[in-house]
């Protein structure tokens, strides 16, 4: 298992020791920013450590035991992850995350609370929003550095989280503009921007990073890199299907959400060459759909032929990722740590 | 002189390089990644470097020769600035800036030119900018680690550029929510805010990062910030007069923006505890206030003896950085590269 009890709390060692100190430093400049950082904490505090864990997996993987370092990377990680899915939601103009106010929606209450009309309030939620995630930003850089890692191996480890947010800047670019267009996009421009915005940071990196940091050699670490983005780009595909597909009881997502989002996914971008897409359309991303039109609009991505399509493709790549982890580059405890998240990514299918 | 062409050259030549590594490796993700660094680089590219220029000028007065390791340190200051501008004017809804479209005014134009309708593609425009700013923001920690200071020197570097962004979200978390109150501020939270927002990024802190990458003491750094700190504020607030009662030719500035938008400075906040002040408020924010409207309110500022304040706050806060430049933990070298800059800065208000 990637994700264990153990591994999330040494990550939450380190964080609740960052977010203490800034807490304190900010405590002398005034009450409101200590606010501000509260906020951040209890946002991040929410989150599955699901990257984190991943770095501590490989890095355990490859022999590593100094856990407290390991940590302090995994923690950077998902400080980036906090940075990037803060400004996700100003970008989407969303005040909810996993159920309650994200960074923007607590502002936003705050501020109607004090009697702020709607629009000024939003507005202020998103404001702040921009400036949270800016804190979490350049402070995952900054605790890289304090891990106390030296060197050559901080140079690493610098450019590897470099190269995530320099992707993830670059698939939330195309996010933007999918947004822009009337037509879906086609299934390559899908795969092309949910491995760059998610794929490479969610996985990818901090694979690298966990096998960097126990002192892999490059072909190992190109070999679990391409395991990891192959595997984060199934991942995407999966998640996008049970975005539509899922059971709610299991998954605690939505399946009315995408689709009145008019989310672009490998699903609808098949689903748009089909002579089904014209049945589609008209229903897709109204945001009062309701659970009849999403029965309808799931029964027409059936026929379609667009949710076999994206099963084959999320397996396609998993095998692809499997391929990469069968790599003779890669030491057998590797693949015995990772053999079964790649089941795990597809079971969650089924 | 703090801004000489010298200098400029030099942290120019720096940012050209960073730039073109970014473009081509965006190159390799893709054309609109590409077109994305461009408008990054276009919007750096206008700034004075005012901020670099107080890196080289510090270092320098310190004795250092090192020009091309100064020019790195001063670079990652301009970045930082770009980042910070590039957000605000996000949070600001500011399509504009130097006279010429800003990040979100180049994509917003973009957008519309394609056809789409303003609402969205302002939104669009937003959206890229938050991006933007993050590119900027932590590429600013990455160019000082291409500087190739090593163990302590790095170390003190970042958590030099690590305060500058702390103290910057402080002011901007202040600065919105001041916006967010019908009644303007007081002038001591009007000076908290500038000293915070404004004058740590972009006095205090460029000046120690250029004495310690120089080797002086801690009670010199410390000396030089103070200096940088309290000038800084007093530039400010100078500022804020020029704002309303500048000659255009002059400064280039508006003399109706910042009263128009309504914008918190110690004007105001002075002007707000005078009885002028119910003469004043209808005027003040008023987006259409015109050319006799803002004589008006400029009337009523000297009468209520705000401008005199003002300037005299100014001058107080100028005297305090002189007296600051005068310890003798300075060497008289840094005296001699800095006194005629405390002259300038007051100048400007005449």
């Amino acid at each position: 298992m990637v994700v264990t009890q153990r591994r999330r709390q040494h990550v939450d060692a380190v964080l609740d020791r960052f977010f203490g100190l800034a807490k304190s430093r900010a405590s002398g400049i005034g009450p409101r920013y200590v606010t501000l950082w509260e906020t951040l904490e209890k946002n991040s505090a929410g989150g599955k450590r699901f990257r984190p864990s991943m770095v501590l997996a490989a890095y355990e993987s490859f022999g590593g035991t100094d856990s407290e370092t390991a940590a302090y990377v995994g923690a950077a990680f998902e400080l980036l992850h906090t940075a990037l899915i803060v400004h996700d939601d100003v970008i989407d103009r969303d005040f909810i995350r996993r159920g309650g106010p994200n960074v923007s929606g607590s502002y936003r209450d705050l501020a109607q609370t004090a009697g702020i009309p709607i629009p000024t309030a939003e507005h202020r939620g998103l404001s702040v929003a921009v400036i949270a995630g800016d804190l979490a930003l350049f402070n995952a850089f900054r605790l890289l550095d304090r891990s106390g890692v030296a060197g050559e191996l901080r140079e690493r480890l610098h450019e590897i989280l470099d190269e995530a947010m320099f992707a993830s800047a670059a698939g939330e670019l195309l996010d933007v503009d999918f947004s822009l267009h009337p037509d879906p996009p086609s299934v390559d421009d899908i795969v092309d921007m949910e491995r760059l915005k998610t794929a490479v940071y969610s996985f990818e990196t901090p694979l690298q990073a966990g096998a960097v940091l126990a002192g892999a050699d490059d072909a190992a670490v190109q070999a679990l890199g391409s395991f990891g983005r192959n595997l984060g780009i199934a991942y995407q595909i999966v998640d996008d299907l049970l975005g539509v597909f899922g059971d709610e009881g299991d998954t605690g997502k939505s399946t009315l959400g995408d689709l009145r989002e008019g989310k672009r996914t490998v699903l609808i971008a098949y689903a748009a060459t089909t002579e089904q897409w014209s049945e589609i359309e008209p229903l897709f991303g109204d945001p009062d759909l309701d659970q009849q039109g999403a029965k309808r609009i799931r029964a027409l991505l059936e026929e379609s032929g667009a949710r076999r399509y994206a099963e084959a493709l999320a397996s396609d790549f998993a095998n692809r990722a499997w391929e990469h982890l069968a790599s003779p580059s890669l030491p057998d405890s590797v693949r015995a740590e990772f053999r079964g998240f790649v089941s795990t990514v597809l079971e969650r299918a089924k």
